[in-house]
């Protein structure tokens, strides 16, 4: 099954555009230029970075970079991850080892027909290298990609794990021409989000789970479920709706 | 398509063992140690220099190895590359572009089954970073492998280079092996009718939509929005104490 994003017109299958990486807390100069040139190699020209501590400018990063420097020219800088994903529809993190609080785990191959084939704007999320992203970055993202490796020596470079999606997304790129569907495009990132916040209110408000820690898990594992749904703009505008009457609840 | 390699027995199909990586000239050290940990992640454990510019031994290359230290430590030295490969059956040259002289060219993902499973001991040959490898070393090697790029960036990383073959290898190894973490499986179908009738009853209550057409319209479209979430039991659980919450809001 590889449908094809809306607005396919006279049989002619649509794609979706490359997803963005975004680097969370990026140590290391030439790890930043290495990962822009392998960005380069297969076809992603757009990079954010979050709270780097390494300067795209650093001519190491530079140097690494050869012939891809635009990709650190005209990299972005956020300060939260939430601020860098805000328009995206998608966003997939990547960890070393199985999480828990992930809403779902892809394996890489997997993950490069997802991108391709699951109409929508999507970002691929990496952590700083020495600790690779948190509980707490994972539990707004739509999935984990888990790179398996051998067990004697797990820990991936973090240019090595871009190289190898990277990779991946561009070798699904070639495969043969995708065929029919009409999913509608999820809602960008921050309207889901603008729902669950009135949602998570709402939920307050009427006295729901009032023991704090058990009442953020189970919000977080809401989240996770609704995520899944993948709510059009449409959908949202409804479900807005929905929770407007609720909270207002005639008494 | 699996061949199995002979000497198969019992229907439990042999594979090969994992095959050598051969560097020609190799000149950076960082490159040296970078494909070092990348062979160690991706269980190619054996590493051959041919008339290396950098040294195995260099702190800049055992900084980059990491964990994977023992394949620096390991590798022979070989003064021409015919005798790094002297007991080999397979040599695979690798190039960043088409090239005349190889016998055969293969795409990377067609390298993997062969070296997994076109019975004998494989190597994959690398050049040097700024050069790659000659004709002359083409011409004695069974093919040529090609990573395709994207036109701007065509010049890939050694180290880069190595990681996208070694993740092919490592990929196809894993082939038939679950590599997705098991996804919690979606209630009954029932299960989620039954939530979803609380759901609209809690609606109808707070009197949203009151006008009877428009209201099945949208509740129809909620029910499609939540089917695709695949919400499992315990998702069901969390979402009917959210309605009842929301249904005995406090008056």
């Amino acid at each position: 099954v590889t449908p094809v994003a809306p607005g396919a017109e006279g049989g002619i299958p649509l794609r979706n555009a490359s997803p963005v990486v975004v680097l969370v807390g990026v140590q290391l100069a030439e790890n930043l230029g290495a990962v822009a040139r392998v960005m380069g190699n297969f076809g992603l020209p757009e990079l954010r970075l979050v709270a780097p501590q390494a300067d795209p400018a650093d001519p190491r990063a530079v140097a690494m970079a050869t012939h891809a420097a635009t990709v650190l020219t005209e990299a972005r800088r956020f300060d939260a991850l939430a601020d860098a994903l805000a328009d995206r529809t998608h966003a997939w993190g990547t960890a070393a080892l199985p999480r828990q609080r992930a809403a779902r785990a892809l394996a890489p191959r997997t993950l490069a027909g997802t991108l391709h084939h699951v109409p929508g704007r999507h970002a691929l999320v990496f952590g700083p290298e020495r600790t690779g992203l948190t509980d707490a970055d994972l539990v707004g993202l739509d999935g984990v990609v888990r790179i398996p490796t051998a067990p004697a020596v797990r820990a991936l470079n973090l240019a090595q794990a871009v190289a190898v999606l990277a990779w991946e997304w561009h070798a699904a790129h070639a495969d043969g021409v995708p065929t029919v569907d009409a999913a509608p495009a999820p809602a960008p990132r921050a309207a889901f989000e603008a729902w669950f916040a009135r949602w998570s209110e709402a939920l307050v408000a009427a006295g729901w789970l009032t023991d704090d820690v058990l009442r953020v898990r189970a919000l977080d594992g809401m989240r996770a479920a609704f995520r899944r749904a993948g709510f059009t703009e449409d959908e949202l505008s409804t479900l807005h709706g929905a929770v407007r009457a609720l909270a207002r609840r005639p008494t």
